[in-house]
């Protein structure tokens, strides 16, 4: 059985979720976890102060940093989808791509990657247009930038088609609709609570190479990522109870954009 | 005399500065003649729509960009001095930095210097600390980007000691103080409202390299650039007359990024 | 024929649409012929000093203030229609009441009526979730305050059977749908461009108390006011023209607000 | 001894401090044990639902509530002293009275006075200007509305002698200066930690109607209510203490503004 085991998988969170005197998530903890900090741009979440202070962590515990562009909606916390063009989303994602590019630059630890955030990454699993907009933004900025996101969606396919680093991103405690997207959080079975449970799947995932939906169809995956919700109270539970897990299980954890 | 002149100057003015359904200026009018544009980053004015859309209008207009950062205030338009610390706005300028070098990217025309906004610009001509954050941002971000301000100020020096390109800009229709600061928005002598007399005052500032203070002090100064305000009802007129004048004393207008 | 004739309209018009250093349209110009102003109370447009200077504008010249909510979104200047449940607009409609209410009262000329803005008075004409939350609003913050919509809406019918006054407006220069909607901005037949045309159409709907869609449908309607656009470039001009016209057939130009 | 004392005194925190995804404090926690809630307007914190879901709460808590405006600047939580006028100050603190005034109906349970914010309070302590502004638009917007303040400034004194309902209150866990105002954040002496020694010092100040400053300097003062800061992570421990010990000692805690 270990021979069909990747020899590593990478863990990613949502890190720098505040704004001013806000705070989302325990930052420091997870960064002990993980191996890639997607970091808030300033539009749905994040200031130019926690995110210099997210790429300077990162970068002291050795933790690959990405662009995490999300709808320009701090209020809705870039959870609600608004009825933004393609091509205005395609300068929403370059600008938050371009901040974060600049930032991490300046804390001396560059950016390797995007993914998108909330409402606006359900979008571009599900609608060519936004898709392909998300590439065009990502490509047009620095065709270097990898693209994180789940297997099954129009961006993953996009991006790959484009000729960008793509890489793809299952949830540890996220339940999955048959074609492959997430159950959105409103309906049953989005959400797996008990960190075991959210454990035990990541892991049976990583080391079949599939996705089980709520209705039980099977999917195979290429798995490079393992998402944990910084905003989940049992995050950081979950995030090393997965890590311990995957090692004993022989799995290394490290970043995916050191791969390529 | 004339062996004296500079053989090229640059012509610049800040565009772009609208947000949403607003618009100030008339930007395809002032492209028409000046040389670079300062373009507004989103926090003062400005939105990632008209970041783009100006980005293209000055390459077809063969007219060099440059990220135009300010305080992210877009209420006051950039122009209060809020109180942010160095490190602050350090953070900030780099933030509408990278905004700006995506959003021109994917314009296919990328900024070539950076310029601060309104009170940001006159703190960095005043205060030390500020103007040593804002060397920091733009070496941080990309030491490649010039640097252009007033001759007589702090980042002017600190830019130049740092090892950035670094272009001096005189300004056709503000008074100046004993110090080559701008005299004040508030005070008496801050405005040349006269388009013929800005026009004249900027010609004189050109041909003998000396920028004469409301009082009558004489100042040497290097002039790489000529500021007209966008948002300023005469700006057009007085940048056309401009052109028209430097034009027909043998002065060629052009970018002043091209020269470095 | 004149004795089926109105004694008096109303003209109203959006006015306080800019925000900080922007300006939307000609409000003096305005003020001098509607007798009716919508004002902006700061979340699509508008701030805290506009709103006074707007109310004391109006003030002076005897025109009624009405409070003009709209969808937070300066960026999209309330014309985007954003996914918030009724609850949270019924939330977001009391909020810029009590701030309009609290700075006309400042101003020595208190608001008394709302009408809604942009796309958020789009989805209270078809959305009875919607109407019924914005007439919550306004009755739980001031029963006394009139709401003045289009008469063939929800909103309007709800209004009414709140027992809130309630007065319907007509649109100079918009074209109507079948069930007397406003065509939307990006159809066709939304927009009548010709000043003497919409003039002509709104003296014909006051004469006749019928409102003729774009398909030719007739639909009788009790017309209380008339809005011109102030964003629209020939907004002064039809509003005068208006004037002019109704005055010499005789109809008085009056606030509905002064009919109750 | 005990003849001086008084028969009741209020206890009051800052609640409703979130902003979307955000909260900051316990509110539910603290709502059991004060008597007044100063609940944020919108614009240093809070949005229409958690004003809303505030006021509510407050009423099934029989706990009075204010209106707490403060500067715009969700970034800086009002704490940033912004370079506003006197008069956009006065239109600021009225914007956000009136849309906590429509709220607060629309929950059942009307404010019934003002307390500032943050650097906006500390202004309004040492500025006549800023105090006169603050004092103009309460009295503007609605007279009734009681000024809450610490003693010793001139918002204080302003209200009281422009004939509005005032009242004073103290700091349990915040140091005086000799002249009677608060300690800043960034100075030693500026907070008192220890939950223990704040309610101690509460408890002499409500015995004695006596300010002790960090030199020892005696202030007397009339004491109608004690703050609690909700953000303090020892709020609601020293909040219940206080509420205890002055129960023991046989004061009843009542809001304040049912003394008038």
């Amino acid at each position: 059985m270990t021979a069909v085991l990747p020899r590593a998988v990478d863990l990613n969170a949502d890190l720098g979720e505040g704004f001013g005197a806000y705070r989302i998530g325990d930052d420091a903890a997870l960064l002990d976890v993980i191996t890639s900090a997607n970091v808030a741009c300033g539009l749905h979440a994040g200031d130019p102060e926690i995110m210099v202070e997210t790429f300077r962590l990162a970068k002291a515990g050795s933790v690959a940093v990405g662009a995490h562009p999300g709808f320009p909606d701090l209020w809705g916390f870039g959870r609600r989808a608004l009825p933004y063009s393609a091509g205005e989303i395609e300068r929403l994602i370059a600008y938050q791509i371009g901040a974060a590019a600049a930032l991490s630059a300046l804390a001396g630890h560059p950016i390797v990657y995007v993914k998108l955030h909330g409402a606006l990454a359900n979008l571009a699993v599900a609608d060519p247009d936004i898709a392909a907009a998300s590439v065009r933004a990502i490509k047009g900025v620095d065709a270097s930038l990898a693209c994180l996101a789940i297997a099954h969606g129009k961006q993953h396919q996009l991006a790959r088609d484009a000729g960008l680093g793509t890489y793809s991103e299952v949830y540890a405690d996220r339940g999955y609709q048959d074609d492959g997207s997430l159950m959105p959080r409103a309906r049953p079975g989005a959400f797996v609570h008990d960190p075991a449970e959210a454990v035990e799947r990541a892991c049976r995932m990583v080391e079949t190479g599939e996705i089980v939906s709520v209705t039980g169809k099977v999917l195979p995956t290429a798995i490079d990522s393992i998402c944990v919700h910084g905003d989940n109270p049992t995050a950081v539970v979950t995030a090393r109870l997965l890590g311990e897990r995957l090692a004993a299980e022989g799995v290394v954890l490290a970043a995916f954009a050191g791969k390529a």
